[in-house]
């Protein structure tokens, strides 16, 4: 029951975090031609990256919470912690797209995902540590390859940006690539479960 | 329980995506004449169309997942994927509204529109897949003639706003009314459980 | 179960509109004096009457869906009549506020309370038809005085706004005030029920 | 039931201002260097405190509706009341991140959290009235030395604001800090229950 409402909640702020990247994406001023539409592409790609990480991290989230046996009070704040890192998405996406050539947006939009990550790492430890060592989720992480080859990425990402930013964001999207395809630790878990 | 909060996270994104295409309707600027009042009427009603099609993705999505007994991680991302076009809406309803006898903000509309049917379409085979060729959803959606009537109303649609765009506009209303009476199929279901 | 999905999202919806009212309090641009907070006065009053109406609006369907037992396809498009009237309350909350002397602003604020009235005894009925004429809901609704008297009040509200718009805004907060006060009608109901 | 249902209105109110709130926090309009990130700091700021007044509420609001085991009316009203002061946080953020040397709005800051927090109180005090003098919640309060100190502290800022704005803010971060760190007795209500 209790669980349900942390899932809530965290869902509005995954579900608002979306909203308000979407509404950067305004219509032309004063246009309606394929030339004014294409001028938004790079808000659109940076949106679609964005909404992609977002979605990775509902997906992850709703895994893991599957997953967990045991919620305190720890848990509740660390997920508040994840919430935080995930709100300051929209803003970083809107610096980045209007400034995808400079270093420092890109820079700062890298850091931010990168500290999302390591709050949900956080999280998922506070998790284990109140489930016990032998808890379904402990089993499910196993080693977390997929973390440690994201959190390289990320730093090369990060520096990358003050050579050349295009290197960053392929980095990034690199990142959002290898977590779109499904886990197959705990896809195995679920087929155990015979139910998601 | 898991498919219940598949279903919050979708009803989040659908009750903000209303929310943003609301807040294109502001108050006139300095205008409290019922001048300023028609000239909103464009804006009012790009929202209403909008709404009635937010509102018919709601029920339908409400009444897939009544019927779907399985969910799995292919779905959740398939369900993220009609997500992703829905909240293109207040986008493309913002650019309409600003330039309604223009063929490409017209056109784009109808796209997008077309886009949220086809993921929906993908949506609905893979929770038959996931649920076998016998489940309930799969005996429910049988020949799917409103699907394929749909799809080719929104491809006259687009190609008819490069000729006039009140044609589209009128084409995407219809297919809206098709939608908006209840189905009978479905409805069936639901007497035969004797609750929705 | 399914029930508990119309709320959420109506639930959605009503959180939303309030989010979208509160924007229009924005920080004075340049001031930090007492006489800049006193000039968003209207504003803030507009916003609390909006807030007590959507409160009024989120505790009464509450309590409607608490007593109703059955809901099909027709309530779930007469409860979005409900939040498509209920959408426009930032819109015409807005408009008042920067026009409170005009009557135009006045009245339509007005008519899209009377209209949001009108949608709920119509979802309301709708309930009571799926419900039967001796389900919970028929019996706790009754003859629904209240009901009566609101729609007399906003319809001298609109009106009077022709003549002095201070009428018409007393007379929208004495409405508020009527259904502000419990109802102890479904309060009873509530009583034997020994749990809300 | 009905109880998820006030839980989750709460939860969409509460993640929709922590998302007016990071609305506020725009990319520098011309910008891309560290010095107009810099200038982002007292927003920044400014959104991570309320940010923590939001979670704080979030976290205890969910603890305190877990003890909860009877709810009616006045708790539903006195709940709306507590969500009033709380969506006039991104109002009072916006106007103290942009004058924060200026008293007033420095106090309006301080008054809207002392608001929120006698709002609370009475809430509280609601719940235990429903749930009578020997529930759960009733003792898991006790004495309640925190909300004392936290009173004294809210009028000692606001009071400060007249003198240096800095001492105010001090003063509203001791507070956050003090409900931060998590609260003895309910914990151990929870560890009774050996669950959250």
């Amino acid at each position: 029951m209790t669980k349900s409402r942390l899932e809530a909640f965290s869902d509005g702020v995954l579900a608002i975090a979306i909203t308000i990247m979407v509404l950067e994406l305004r219509p032309p001023e004063d246009g309606y031609t394929l030339k004014s539409l294409l001028e938004l592409l790079p808000t659109f790609l940076s949106y679609v990256l964005s909404f992609i990480y977002v979605g990775i991290y509902w997906n992850n989230h709703h895994h893991m919470f599957h997953l967990a046996d045991k919620i305190n009070g720890a848990v509740l704040w660390k997920n508040l912690n994840l919430l935080f890192w995930l709100s300051l998405f929209p803003f970083t996406t809107a610096w980045m797209d209007k400034n995808y050539t400079q270093p420092l947006p890109v820079a700062v939009y890298g850091f931010v995902l990168a500290m999302a990550a390591v709050a949900y790492l956080i999280l998922q430890k506070e998790l284990i540590k109140a489930g016990g060592p032998n808890c379904k989720l402990a089993q499910a992480v196993g080693t977390d390859s997929k973390g440690k080859i994201s959190g390289v990425l990320y730093l090369a990402g990060i520096s990358a940006s003050f050579i050349a930013t295009w290197i960053s964001i392929t980095l990034y999207t690199i990142v959002a690539l290898i977590w779109f395809i499904p886990d197959k630790r705990i896809e195995k878990f679920y087929a155990d479960d015979n139910e998601i």
